[in-house]
């Protein structure tokens, strides 16, 4: 299927995801606004534009007003043509989306996590749950475009997740990609959560910063970033990483092997562990939980809650700062399931930090936003992961997954 | 002249540059490698070569041992058909250095600093050195592409720097570059030091790293990052301003309006404060000097001067994790001349931070290197950003920098 069909020439696929963003875009364009726009001669757009309708990924939309001459034919995305499946693995849950060509999430269910179980076993019952849920909506399983899964980094795109957090210590080194592409019969593309999240947000549009975040905050910290439409990636795939950065040379441990990370100073499972410090009743079942319940009394006006997540906030602005500084970015956007909770009392922290310790703030300010989509970014970034790289292969996930994908059948 | 001169194409320049770079890059190479190598037709590359020759910048050089058939003639670069200039502008002193084409250094000198004089004083100093120097080793006025400027961060292309140390207070928001057109008559590009240095550093050659950073300690502490050899600017083009992340939300203040900055805690500034309250003697003629005295004394074995450096050191090696953690970086270059005193005691322990506590350590390791030019870096840098802007493009100084030089006319 189109970018991600084997024997497709480089040149060919990029200038179709090019014009199919294009038109994506704009809604509706004729095909002479695509030459413009694009620059290739109005022959190529004729024939890529032939063989998108062919494939049933555009359709003429009748034709524009008159301005003297023949009215020209509009073209627009035909977002039913094709879907994308994003699915965010996690300890405590799966989460699972699917998304049309056009961005819109037609399906989002949520499944127990993968907790200690076989990671044989958890894909066997992704797989499963994927089969299932694309029949009983209604999906032509030879639409579905690819798989975009999203876990805790740092990830490999060959063996999936190359460090783990203690409680998925055995899914270190597993195949995970090869394992859900021989289980499910699609291209998989692997990403981590917080770069999945950056590009769900960019994905599902609005961002006009040239250089922004997003600081994705689940049990664990971290940040995906792009800059001028590109995701922003380093040399293996990991950039981002700001919760596992230093902030104070004395502070405590942390499960990555270093000391005084703002994820073991600021995360879910600092603010829980000082919550209980401070006397604060929990529920105790687990992290994610026990920080919801943290907030909520927070959002009423109880003052230690309020105080145990000032101080988290207090480092999330210096995470914010760090990614501002480096980056030079003009937005961070808070996503991700724990900033859905507790948002609003992080964002003014935030906001007093970048506005006072942004180095170039003399050149500009760095706004902060919440996402819209907090709560699922990471599986909406999964199948915008996919959406993308049918649509525009250059931002596409990460490259020797999308160069595995290739080789493989693309039969679902 | 060629890519800075007014009225040439875009997509013309774009492909000038990149054959010239091509040539540059490969020593001697004919015509049919140039098309083989660039996808150009064998018709784009003979006008583009014929052009270049004409300009001088590319001369024949004798033809290749057949291989049967008709031998092929060889293309190489004329390093001497132009130069540039580099200035590294800083209060204790300014450092001088004309660079050919070829990147070789044909002039380095130093000058007393920009100290509390005027900056249109400092202006028309720098101007008549230029001209003076230009004279003296025989350079073509003609010939010089370009000025290169670096001054301590952050910047903007219009009016110079946004924010400076307490030192440089006059030059805020004065307007360095047109000052500088004015009284040169050269096409000016502006950088920050640190920037500057990785484009030297990257320029000089023998980088094979995807992602690096150039850790720059002069009297602050900054860093410049190229990946996929594109400089990275961010939104404003003051990416990389590592010296002012919080690492100690109770730190000492800094000058920048923060507090717990790693310049504040591990600068030369910080260095000499610490090891005055350490007892340890110094001649006290600025931070560079007495900095320099410390670091001698340390490399002599003395412990107090090693226990102030090694303290210093951390935080630098603090810096560059979460440089690597957040760029995920392959190679990070210490550079800059508080780092060509010091350089060696620091990279044992920003090594072992980096093995320690590099997130994404499972996937790659980061080397830790000095640069063979830490002294000059900044003023090299200069005027390899001037060549870079002729040479590739897309890979020049501030973009508005570069519009401005070429709304310029051309003449030196």
């Amino acid at each position: 299927m189109s970018s991600l069909q084997p024997g497709l020439g480089a040149a060919h696929a990029s200038s179709r995801a090019a014009i199919l963003d294009l038109i994506r875009a704009a809604g509706t364009i004729s095909r002479v606004e695509l030459t413009r726009a694009t620059g290739f001669t109005a022959a190529t757009i004729s024939t890529v534009v032939r063989r998108l309708i062919d494939d049933g990924l555009v359709v003429e939309a009748g034709r524009a007003e008159s301005t003297g001459g023949k009215p020209r034919m509009l073209l627009e995305l035909e977002p039913y043509a094709r879907f994308a499946v994003g699915v965010h693995l996690d300890h405590a849950g799966i989460t699972y989306v699917i998304a049309n060509l056009g961005g819109a999430i037609v399906a989002r269910w949520r499944r127990p996590g993968a907790g200690s179980d076989d990671p044989r076993e958890v894909v066997a019952r992704i797989a499963a749950e994927i089969r299932a849920t694309v029949a009983r909506v209604g999906v032509d399983p030879q639409r579905v475009l690819g798989l975009g899964v999203v876990s805790p980094g740092p990830i490999s795109p060959r063996t999936g997740m190359t460090l783990t957090p203690p409680v998925m210590q055995a899914w270190t080194e597993f195949p995970l990609a090869a394992a859900l592409e021989d289980a499910t019969g699609l291209p998989v593309l692997l990403d981590n959560d917080a770069t999945a999240a950056a590009i769900g947000e960019y994905w599902s549009g609005g961002i006009t910063a040239s250089a922004f975040a997003a600081l994705y905050m689940g049990t664990g910290i971290g940040s995906g970033i792009i800059v001028d439409g590109t995701v922003f990636r380093g040399a293996s795939s990991n950039a981002g990483e700001i919760g596992h950065i230093c902030v104070d040379l004395d502070g405590p441990e942390c499960w990555c092997g270093s000391a005084g990370c703002i994820e073991a100073l600021a995360g879910p499972v600092a603010v829980v562990a000082a919550a209980r410090e401070a006397g604060i009743e929990l529920p105790g079942r687990g992290a994610s939980e026990d920080f919801a319940t943290i907030a909520r009394a927070a959002a009423r006006g109880e003052e230690a809650p309020l105080r145990v997540l000032r101080r988290s906030a207090r480092y999330v602005g210096v995470a914010a700062q760090t990614l501002a500084n480096v980056l030079d970015l003009e937005l961070v956007v808070l996503t991700g399931p724990s900033f859905a909770i507790a948002g609003s009392l992080y964002v003014p922290e935030v906001e007093a930090r970048l506005a006072q310790s942004f180095f170039a703030r003399g050149n500009h300010t760095v706004r902060v936003a919440i996402s819209s989509n907090a709560p699922e970014a990471a599986a909406v970034g999964g199948a915008a992961l996919v959406l993308q790289s049918e649509l525009t292969p250059r931002q596409a996930g990460m490259r020797m997954s999308v160069d595995r994908a290739l080789e493989m059948p693309s039969g679902v």
